[in-house]
């Protein structure tokens, strides 16, 4: 969903350094150094047939989906959620009830996280868009993308592919006729729920060498660890986390689990990697609370992202990671 | 341009407290409490054809306008700007280049402000629309809205009309055939410079009661101080500061610099009260830095906007207020 080329090209445009901006554009959150503790701070848009489409989702769903995704990447560094700023745009029509509807979904969502909405505004606008920019707390600390070195063990903190399929459901057959063992896909779709205690625990572990949120899909996003962390990666497609229901649905539209699972994004669940050295003390520790994680592959030296299917490795290209769905 | 009746809305049904908020909704920023020093923290959006036309701008004036909006905001509370976010959404046949300049005129008019761009993103709409946030210090305090009394003198820290009457000129000839003594209305609109200095100095003062940017309209923003003070307000029409285009300009089509002064919006000039007793104080510190500010009114206990024009006062209405131009 996120559209990296022109941040990436701009940011060698900036000549204005700040000493406090500890990161700037390249992770999940900017991190601003304060004397109290440092400050993450991120922003996503969420726009109308872009990110969503409306006969899908009410509009308390919508908001509480790009609530989510904010949310998700302050999680994905290791912090706290605090002050929520929001932007909505909402077409003459609809003006009114629709635009509370969104932001009581909107806040309704960041309550049950502890934050404050703090800011924003609505607009008249052609299509719905909410556009959301959230500030959280590092105590302690935070996670980055770029520390993955050659050997560290690539992890994930749940299933994946399952959202992705909901949303193949969704378009082939609608809100309607939708079976049981499909509610389960299509909820991880509409209703993601951010990882805010797994980024906590991968913080706190003294372990994770880099974490980022899956919002694009397992090989899109391992790409940018690599990019950020100077690296490659070697993804073990047969081992990867799958429900059940994903396992059924995708048997029975002709294809694997793992296509889904390698190509699908909107999980928000953590991808993150461990050195070789600290993989059973790390383990120890999610034991201790009672925590499950997944392997996913390994950091290369060798530069590019490989897929292992069976006995067959594979170099991924960008084209095909962007093309895929 | 700012619709309130939502965001305010909302506003009562925020549950979860943060004593670090000292200022949440309902000021020109957010206020954050930080053992360093106050953050303030700003954001809005810029939507095609709601805020502005593309036939009138190029994207580079687009990217600066936007960006001024929110530098505006911080300058409105005596702050300092520091660190942006933007997200951008560009039409799919215009992908490329023409986020590219948005951005560029982004960044080049932020970095005239020591402002460093920290994050964002660019995504496809139907429509290009922009949605910043900006991050600011407040270093030695800030103003608010809410602290006009009674007896307060109401200034501006500049001309007003000139942005209303210059889209009005736009509008009615676009961009060609426009004397030259129109230039400079239309260049009012098209690229508002931000306070910066002057928000500064009125902090400094010590003597400044309430502050906002004009972003709306002086009768429609005066609205605003009086009601987060509790208050009401006497407009002098008749001693408005307007430039002498802007005054040709009225009379040629028909009314008066005054009536652009009173209701029309995006001027960004600064609209501050004073208390009685420090005018004099004021005015000589002001003077010490050869800069200029002007009578607007006098803050009453009477609520309500009032405007008097000669020797008759007359009470505005909302309706009024929103539906002028």
């Amino acid at each position: 969903m996120k559209e990296f080329k022109l941040i990436y090209d701009i940011k060698s445009r900036i000549t204005v350094k700040d000493e406090n901006l500890i990161q700037g554009i390249g992770d999940d959150c900017a991190v601003i150094k304060e004397s109290g503790g440092n400050l993450l701070i991120t922003t996503d848009a969420f726009y109308e047939n872009t990110h969503f489409k409306r006969k899908y989702f009410t509009p308390m769903q919508i908001g509480a989906k790009a609530a989510a995704i904010n949310i998700s990447d302050i999680c994905a560094m290791g912090g706290i959620p605090r002050y929520m700023f929001v932007n909505i745009g909402v077409p003459k029509k609809d003006s009114g009830n629709y635009a509370g509807l969104i932001m009581r979904g909107i806040l309704a969502y960041a309550e049950n996280y502890g934050i404050v909405l703090a800011g924003g505004d609505t607009i008249k606008s052609d299509k719905v868009f909410i556009s959301i920019t959230l500030i959280g707390r590092a105590d302690g600390g935070f996670l980055l993308r770029s520390g993955a070195r050659a050997g560290d063990r690539i992890f994930v903190t749940g299933r994946l592919g399952s959202a992705a399929a909901g949303l193949r459901i969704l378009e082939k057959k609608g809100n309607k006729k939708i079976k049981d063992n499909e509610t389960e896909l299509v909820k991880k779709f509409i209703s993601p729920q951010p990882k805010f205690e797994y980024g906590r625990l991968l913080l706190m572990s003294k372990c994770v060498s880099s974490c980022m949120d899956l919002s694009d899909g397992l090989i899109s996003d391992i790409s940018r660890i690599c990019e950020e962390s100077g690296a490659g990666a070697l993804i073990y497609s047969d081992i990867l986390p799958v429900s059940p229901s994903l396992a059924a649905y995708a048997a029975k539209t002709g294809t694997t689990a793992a296509e889904y699972a390698l190509y699908g994004g909107e999980d928000y669940e953590l991808l993150f990697t461990v050195p070789e050295n600290k993989v059973k003390k790390f383990a120890k520790f999610m034991a201790g609370y009672g925590v499950a994680f997944f392997q996913a592959g390994i950091i290369t030296s060798k530069k590019g992202v490989y897929v292992k299917r069976g006995s067959k490795t594979v170099k991924e290209t960008y084209s095909k990671i962007w093309n895929h769905f």
